[in-house]
């Protein structure tokens, strides 16, 4: 078997496709539950095309085909994707079809709106464990969860075998936390402390810092 | 005077390179606020390479001389840049020489979080206003600003001349939301909301959603 490997660009726009796919699934299922359709009608809505999703996610059709392509094609030309099976197909390329457990660290205003975000549960991630240095808040409940100490993280992290973290600490201490992170075996960091942190090659990290973004468009206005 | 346009990509390095030099310089000032330097050590500290810059932000030295020669080059050869001088463009590039007013729309988790955080102030930015239409915190205060309605949103965003909004509503409304920005005059939008949006072409977008950012990590785990 050949393994294809595919460029980092795709790969970035691939979640975007997935999150429109499942948003159209949710309305047809809307749909579904409040008119009555044929069986002709009901295939209709249960296809997309490069055209209809292009125009959801503001990228041309041609450039979805092109990307979809890369790990198979499984369009038809002519009657388009079937929105069930290329939502399967693309969890299962980003891995997603399956639940993956999160640490939040550092429970500030930040941590806590992200442990409480509604937005992950269906999109492959679970937030398990909440850490914090502060003596103040540690034993405090956020949801189901207990803030627990950062002392406790690597043999929690271990234990639980987590492997992403999503960092909220102040930017003064984001490259020991992450060190220790690492110790602990977390393979994927998503930064939210404003700042660039090293991490061994075996590592991911991804970046947000809503200054950089807005900075980012300042430059256009 | 001939205008050079920037590639898009290299706008995009332009804050993380901002953001770099400014945390060099805060912990130059905390050095030079507890020990005796002398004036070639300060100069030193002063000033940073290619190189430096390059190993914090995880960007090669070569690329960052490139881009930043795309606008003007003024590093010396053999002395490297001016920590301040280089801020000081940078910040003037990406129109960061001054404070934006921003505007958060939806008072949720994510919404508080926003408007407490303290990582805009010396980034170029001010919230100057939070709305929501839930009518229970519609009233209510966040910090210093109180929650006002989005029936007020046009009026009091034309009248403060808000140019850019971070958006933190549901997805089934964001849409809708986005157009009233529009109508409203906002010309940059941070999107929280967890769906593509649709904006005329004088109108920038950046989106902000965590689930995409660890989606596009565990595809490498």
């Amino acid at each position: 078997m050949s393994i294809k490997i595919v460029p980092d660009i795709i790969v970035g726009r691939l979640p975007i496709y997935l999150r429109a796919l499942r948003y159209m699934k949710d309305k047809n299922q809307e749909i579904l539950s409040s008119q009555k359709l044929g069986p002709a009608e009901i295939k209709k809505l249960e296809t997309t095309s490069s055209q209809e999703l292009g125009e959801s996610v503001g990228i041309s059709a041609a450039q979805i085909r092109k990307d979809l392509s890369q790990f198979g094609g499984f369009g038809t030309q002519g009657t388009g994707y079937k929105i069930d099976k290329l939502i399967e197909r693309l969890s299962f390329f980003l891995k997603v079809n399956q639940v993956w457990d999160v640490a939040v660290i550092g429970a500030g205003d930040m941590g806590h709106a992200l442990t409480r975000y509604q937005g992950f549960s269906d999109r492959g991630f679970k937030i398990s464990a909440v850490f914090d240095n502060n003596p103040e808040i540690i034993g405090k409940r956020i949801g189901n969860l207990v803030i627990q100490s950062m002392d406790s993280m690597t043999g929690v992290v271990k234990n639980a075998n987590i492997a992403i973290a999503m960092l909220t600490v102040p930017a003064s201490v984001a490259q020991e936390v992450t060190d220790q992170l690492v110790d602990a075996g977390i393979k994927a960091i998503l930064n939210y402390a404003p700042i660039s942190i090293n991490v061994p090659e075996n590592v991911v990290v991804q970046y947000i810092d809503p200054s950089l973004h807005l900075q980012r468009m300042t430059y256009y206005l």
